[in-house]
């Protein structure tokens, strides 16, 4: 068995591009969360245990930024505030499905 | 359409799992990178673009604690030392491929 590598291995940019978004602390959960369907920001802070307001409004911005999440407003009255996500967002939602099966098979020791 | 929610959402259990280590900035690359083959220390941290010596050493650290990465050391002369994938880790590549796929596709303008 050839067990070596003589290449200098890089991390391939797409998979640096996906974790710039999913390796920040709470966006996968997140974006978790809103592929079972839109949500109010205080609905978002209670399904994403341990998040805190300030966090979650910087991830919710961010998301946004990369055009993974619509925060949708309704003038009301009363006004509402909810958030969906964008199609691009959408396409993760069975990508998400599959590392939580990972994660349930493979992840059952994590502390 | 039918766009309220009238349950209180909670993120899956089994992705925040997947997060808990994924969630974690270079975690995911440093996967990505040990799915293309065994790879030593330095080999990982010109792969992953960014990465400190000691922000690297504390991942490898936590992801073999996790069980996804397993530490070789070959007595030599000289010492060697080289990480893979476990079993468990491997089950994880076909799945980062997909989320570079994704992320060609749904995040090409991030900064």
């Amino acid at each position: 068995m050839d067990n070596e590598r003589h290449d200098l291995p890089r991390c391939d940019a797409a998979v640096t591009r996906a974790f710039s978004v999913l390796g920040k602390r709470w966006n996968g959960m997140i974006m978790a969360v809103l592929g079972d369907g839109p949500a109010s920001f205080v609905m978002l802070r209670r399904a994403v245990d341990g998040i805190s307001d300030a966090v979650l409004s910087e991830r919710l911005a961010g998301l946004a930024e990369v055009g993974l999440v619509i925060r949708d407003v309704d003038a009301g009255p009363p006004v509402s505030v909810r958030y969906h996500l964008s199609e691009a967002g959408e396409q993760l939602s069975p990508l998400l499905d599959q590392l939580g099966r990972w994660a349930a098979t493979n992840l059952v020791e994590v502390r």
